[in-house]
């Protein structure tokens, strides 16, 4: 979890775009992100009791202090899978709370919870209802999911816990026990910062990346999931029972059908690492822009600043690069792990994966070389 | 098509709401319509000679004048019909020309021609591409549609034709030859003014109605189907073959999810005249608004007014009672008309119908009474 | 909750077409429903601790012992509101367990109950994770929402206490706590039987009915709402802040893109009644058959029957009759109630409703008289 | 046109998959391509005279003799496009003629000219009215696009040379003046036969190519874009103006809903050459099945076959590889073409591709090597 770990381009990984300074969702200012990790238990999977690998991340847009609305819109590459709130979001084109993850099995649990933060917190909701947005990915290679592991108070604490700056990566947070293309995965975050006369946007993804099967796996271009084939998840997993969540945040003026398009550009950025939206797959994403504070009001008129369609490409190419990068940062950052009746998943092998680009001649040179 | 014609409240119709000063779609400042009608021929069907029964319906969001571009949205009851340019119109929200509204068979001529009075007129069209939008019903009926009679001048006509003002009803346009509840239809509008306090804003529909069977016809509440069971279409209509294409326009400051918002509406006014979106209908809508001139353009960011989403719902009541009403303006100024073969389909008779809501109690008292 | 409770057809008001033996959901072969319904305390609310009203509702497509999944569909009208599981209904064409309604904020729990109810009962879940349909309405008028006092046990009672026959209606299950028109609302059922040339078809709706202002209201045509002004609800209530979830029950054998035609005609049933899927509403509605056993197994190919097109009408008319008639039979089942604070529903006053349709000449004659 | 001319995989660039027998969309059986090219005069561009560089290319699911139906379904990446007939594919699964490609200004008489030519030939449209399927792409570039040249006789000329076996690439039909990635594009199509155990099916890819910016151009994950800088059109054209059709045929007895999450996988192909699917870009996709003969007809009951969803990865990813190699194709065989005003737009270097190949050791050994 520390800085200190490598991160994919650390390795010399070439990816298009520049990124912002921390090249992550938080980059976009005013995102908070906070998790809570929850690793406990080994051996024979033993319901309710353990072995525990899951959590809970949330993305709060505005941060925790904030009750403003902001613009949102949501897209499915393939629809295995659970994201509660989206349909007030497609009707309203706003999004009044944080964005959650966690295990297919405790969406409900941490629904329930967010309510409960939202009246301890501020007292109220944003109606005198509230529709939280928790998404969720499948981590019962690894969890006891249905030991329902998730409570209230992992909730709590990941929203209060949330804040700017550097974000975890890999076995963390709801991406603890998630499988990526048959490595770790897990929690991955990237951004871009567009040029000035693109309007120097920034945009953020933030990824929980559970998908994917080996043989499809492609880093820059380069077919690394036919390179590397050993260091398979013991003692078996389907190819491709995973999902992917994606979050994009961005500071660009957009409205809501405008990031309706931006969001079905995450799809494009699975389709460079390999994935095709899998059947059993939950490939659900989510975008936001934290510009026009204040639109969500109720009374009056709103007046909001809208980028024009002319001006979106480089918004589309960003969203494409940062969920590219994201997911191959989780799959850097996620440490090999091993969960319920000793089911293990391999880290990728840092090394080797640098071998196999420069086989390719798609390694750049870092500064430690 | 004079005014002197009764509409439907002139009858003693009961509807809900304050209609605009025309109660017509161009009660929406800068809105106009232009109509061109094609009758001509009787007896026998020779295809390609006749009987014609037929036209096309413009209207134009800002004028003939105008290249600016205006928000909106589109909406499918029962999709058996087409409305071309709504792929660009869903993902830019923006319209960028004139809605046109014709026969079946005639869309691909409407569309073209479009195209080229864009290019007469303006010497170019908004993008290096043109995306026009052309909808259409029916009217094989009456009318020899395989004789593909509308031309090119038919539909320079109708555009430079185009004004505001009062709107002609009935027998004219695109709706020429149609059929609505097994009795004559056409083109109908209706408006609705909100008031002060809900913004004073219009709402204005426009149909060309040619859906629906005799046995659910509805008017104010009032099973006016089961009462008049008579003046069926001959030789034989089956029952509702046809379609509705409503077209929706407001001077409200509505972002295009908002518009996609209202025009989901148009639905629920045709549900309260019976119809019930019959397989071989095509019920497709489209809604605008007025406001926010210069959102479409290409470069800098754009400054927008947005109504808040709690205060839409008057717009929504006005959209259900503006569809409704321009439904039975459609039928009350229709007259009977013979097309090919002979076929006829007879006006609503308005003294019988008068009848039919007093025994129901729901006839208003008109000045002349 | 008794049968000797009067339904809205036996008060006299006339509804379109054939109902089915019990004019309920459970008409058709197969669906089972069951009800927990959770009243206790008075007076002044205390969160946590109450005044109760709530419950949750369970519809079962093929009853508690099936494992068998149904081709099902979802819309929405207006989407202030929560339907969980169907982003995968959306993707797969299936349904794969219970409907679930409840009170806006117990979504969760009772989405993470019927996990566990899956576990227990039948030792797993169809997939290795299971995304269960849980739907809400807001009653928070009447009921300590923001106290969850729906726990797992009252999911595990509506499930277990699921049935075929007739359907308790009014403040029963999720619909205890609800307000329809500023009337008392809840839970209503209703079906229709198509002619045998139609293919004897049953279709069914339930509601859990909590939308509307009285203004608008209309029974069988009649403007119920603007005769019947007082008895409004104390200490007042927003207009129009309520919702309304509807299943749709077919043994036709439709495909998936047919149940969503045919769910879509759902809010035209909303319509004839007076509603206009208001801002705050969370007008969500889903609609499966039973027909086509064994469709969701996964190997092999499926042989599967399908109703062509051109036969669907008379399921789009009994879709929009069903739909209206269980929404005024969740009327005239509820009874007033007082709840949290005081506040207080009144139930429709069903001598008053018989008087006022007499008025309009829409009365039936029935049996009594 | 030849067999002679090189296609991608000859000259060894790489793809996933293994290619039905002519790697073309004809793999699938029944299906139909006739393209009709127009190219003539040279020089300064004179409205409604030339310089012409357009057609029509025509796909049909079952072939010219045929008047049965298949399942069918559309996706949009981005909408800035035209697809007619996509509205009631939609709603009725459905899709009962062609699908006609051409260039944006003239859909309208292609449209319109299916109805003459069904007309004509069968002497009967499906229903009385038909909704044709016309898709376009944008060769304004090369084009006297507002000369309308395309005229009803080039339209029955593509359906009625339609046929079985290789199909025409590049500088051909629809795809005579279109500009892909900034070199010449065009007509592409490729195909996919599935393993045994995954049913053996085939999928089969046409695309008329029109998008792309060089930059972005990546062939078998190699940055070729960057490799290749120069032969940039002349005099200029903006990056990223044009778009994309996709048609996905197979025999694979799919549902409208399951050919849904299909289609959407092309733009998965897509994002594979580098494509975002920019702003000005319509790139509309639409997938048919040509087994369940018969499903289309209009009475008793149609028995269909299924195949699981659990089953659909194999097509999935047929779909990726067939869209992502069709594109190429379109390269390959396009050649370097001047039309209005001495615009050039230049094929793509074979020699040069095959060493930026080679450098990034992708370059697949040929039988001449």
């Amino acid at each position: 979890m520390s800085q200190l770990k490598p991160r994919a381009r650390d390795l010399g990984i070439p990816f298009e775009g520049t990124p912002g300074r921390l090249n992550a969702i938080t980059d976009v200012a005013g995102v908070e992100v906070g998790q809570t990790t929850l690793i406990s238990g080994d051996g024979k999977l033993a319901v309710g009791k353990g072995p525990v690998r899951t959590g809970v991340t949330a993305v709060l847009p505005r941060g925790r202090e904030s009750i403003d609305q902001v613009f949102a819109a949501w897209f499915t590459l393939n629809g295995n899978g659970e994201m509660t709130g989206t349909t007030w979001i497609e009707e309203s084109g706003l999004l009044e709370g944080p964005v959650m993850i966690t295990n297919t099995h405790s969406v409900g649990v941490v629904r329930d919870a967010v309510i409960a933060w939202q009246m301890k917190r501020q007292g109220k909701t944003f109606q005198p209802w509230s529709l939280p947005v928790v998404a969720e990915t499948w981590d019962g290679f690894l969890n006891d999911i249905n030991g329902f592991h998730v409570k209230p108070e992992h909730v709590f604490g990941a929203l209060e816990g949330a804040k700017a700056g550097a974000v975890a990566e890999g076995n963390v947070g709801g991406g603890t026990g998630m499988v990526v293309h048959q490595f770790k995965g897990g929690i991955g975050t990237a951004s871009r910062k567009l040029d000035a006369d693109a309007g120097g946007y920034i945009v953020g993804a933030l990824v929980q990346a559970n998908y994917g099967g080996r043989n499809g796996l492609t880093i820059a271009g380069v077919p690394v999931g036919k390179e590397i084939t050993d260091l398979m998840p013991k003692q078996t997993a389907a190819a491709d029972t995973g999902s992917i969540i994606i979050v994009i945040a961005t500071d660009a003026p957009l409205l809501p059908h405008q990031l309706k398009r931006v969001v079905k550009r995450a799809a494009l950025g699975i389709a460079k690492n390999g994935g095709i939206g899998g059947n059993s797959s939950g490939d659900i994403f989510i975008a936001f822009s934290t510009a026009n504070a204040g639109a969500g009001k109720d009374s009056g008129l709103v007046s909001v600043q809208m980028l024009p369609n002319d001006r979106i490409n480089p918004l589309f190419a960003a969203t494409v690069q940062a969920t590219e990068e994201a997911i191959i940062n989780a799959m850097i950052a996620a440490e090999t792990m091993t969960g319920i009746d000793g089911n293990t998943v391999y880290a990728i092998p840092h090394e080797r994966l640098k071998e196999v680009l420069k086989k390719y001649n798609r390694l750049n040179q870092t500064r430690e070389e």
